[in-house]
């Protein structure tokens, strides 16, 4: 089996830490609120596409330093060289930053955002393309395209931004790219909790530890159901759900679960 | 024209009364808070199968006794022998509990879920694979499916959840196995309405009775566009619902509305 | 390039000003609280039609005269043809009200809904087919079609509603007919805004004004994103906005908002 260490890598371009099955990803630009380039795209990209082969991650947490997530693709290092570029050039740029999302999507561990101040573009579609996003009451998260003359419709927006706070909501943040705060992003179901700063990341990696002690092969169907229903029929996905279910009924995770429940026991599940 | 009448069935592993057009189910087992077996399950799917050719049912409430939903598929009854099975009869059994769901989305009478206490795993699918819910301030509602060992993708919960919840609450459910609260179902648009304990059942069969009372063809056509539209493109969402709307446009009840609303009387609609 | 000019056409059955590359349709039966006609539903559908080659338009507000928005087909005019009427015809006309929807989402202006009072049957479903919806404190909001003996599958009402309110709360507003208040409709993510009734069209065409001066030929490839990733999976979703967004990044206006980024202004959009 094809397998890697995560804890082994050494970004260049973002911090990643690895501890108790965690991998933290953390922005760390914060003069520039957390600024995303050409090749840190690129290396995010390569790093959740290597998540599906790492032995030592069961989850993720996506965070930024300084008080900010990600102020979105660099205005100098970025839109400067797109004004100038051709379409083929355009077309290899717009499908790099989506095969981010495509890779967010498809590594099997389920990934936490950890929002705090500035959370905008590029910045904003990492934590709508995240499982769970938690924020703090400063948090500012604009999907905002349109301030720059382009589209909403940027890495996956108009497919999961409605899916997760409505058509209505979603259409004003994109036509608009007006700023969405925490108390709505957590009233309109964007957030799953607001918590005070000195709390975020705590909060983050704590629910990132619990999953990865949880029945981890499980999460990773999880997130692959949660994926492939998109468009399905319902009865396709009852078909899909009963193949994924019932592979995870072979899993040790399921026994040991039986198990410890009889003996009234907490169970330990091993993640497979 | 095959038809059958409710009234006459005697199910052997649930409670079901037929009044008013309006059949009752009542999950029964309440000094264990109302789990299923197998043999509940294969009833409950032939039971919303034989429902489609039933001519005194037009609505549909399901409850528990007790003071709870449903507990969800038996640890000693069900889960025990499932560990313990190989694929083929895993795939027979998370395929015959998808099959439930099948058919209550493929049956014609609307479903009304009267929610209690205790909703978890098979129960709170149930609950949320019903038309419209009403719960208690006591009810709680878990996909608990991981604290198993098991995924969140269970009898469709992926695809029917988030379409309900949003897709960020529906990931922190389906990851988590934690209970959703009464107050947080109703916020999150889960419950349609929450009331006291004893006008629980009271609230339920009212708007069941309510719907029997209405165009009950009509009913079925909406409940058979929401299911056929689910993944459609707007485009063929339109002709499904040009073609059903007609159809609905050469029944009686139309015809009985509009020389009711005429002559400013209440129309007594007949169903079809 | 063909090209029309809307502010020279001159509706029969509505109201129609333009005005700072704003089309303001305003139903204008205020005596019946603006019910439609085949006549009024065939030229709304030609008028939406035509928007996809207005030169001068960006931006749609609709709303209604005297207090309210509309109250769908009319009674004498459309429901008792109706009745009368065999197959071919009833599907004519489900298919021409369909059709209107189908131009309201593939016309390139967003458009506005400004709701007050009555907004009833296609009154509900014309707002719903806009892309944002402001109300007043009074409007009321029924998708009634049950009422007259109809399925809720109207104009889209399966496909469209469940997705910006949710499933289960669609579910009842199109089983029961009742009437969506404003501050449900606020709360649901129906309404962008509710503000008092002086401020009703200044709001919505405030929105509507600051959409055509900023970059409209991106606004139009969102809308039709939001349209065109309705059921697409993820991964096409993301090529589908990989290719849009490459597009956007040669028009003026993305250069313009560099530019005037660099130079610390205010963008001044052209709009292509």
């Amino acid at each position: 089996m094809y397998k890697l260490k995560a804890a082994e890598w050494k970004p260049k371009h973002f911090k990643m830490e690895v501890a108790n099955r965690v991998a933290t990803i953390t922005l760390n630009r914060p003069e520039r609120k957390n600024p995303l380039t050409f090749e840190s795209y690129a290396e995010l990209r390569d790093t959740f596409h290597k998540f599906q082969y790492a032995e030592d991650v069961r989850a993720v947490v996506f965070t930024g330093e300084g008080g900010n997530f990600c102020s979105g693709g660099d205005v100098h290092e970025i839109i400067g060289p797109l004004t100038k570029m051709d379409m083929t050039g355009l077309l290899e740029f717009t499908r790099m930053t989506g095969h981010l999302i495509k890779e967010m999507r498809n590594c099997p561990q389920p990934i936490i955002a950890a929002v705090d101040g500035i959370c905008c573009g590029a910045g904003a579609i990492i934590s709508m393309a995240s499982d769970m996003r938690y924020a703090t009451p400063k948090a500012k998260t604009g999907f905002l395209f349109v301030k720059v003359g382009l589209a909403g419709c940027d890495m996956g927006a108009c497919s999961i931004l409605p899916r997760i706070i409505g058509q209505g909501r979603a259409s004003e943040l994109l036509y608009t790219g007006r700023m969405m705060s925490a108390e709505e992003g957590l009233a309109w179901g964007y957030f799953n909790g607001v918590v005070a700063q000195e709390k975020l990341l705590e909060t983050a990696t704590n629910m990132a530890v619990s999953l990865a002690d949880g029945p981890a092969f499980a999460h990773s169907v999880t997130k692959k159901c949660l994926h492939q229903e998109w468009n399905q029929t319902i009865e396709q996905a009852l078909e899909t759900e009963a193949e994924a279910q019932a592979i995870c009924m072979q899993t040790e995770d399921f026994k040991i679960a039986y198990h410890a429940f009889v003996a009234k026991q907490t169970p330990k599940f091993v993640g497979n």
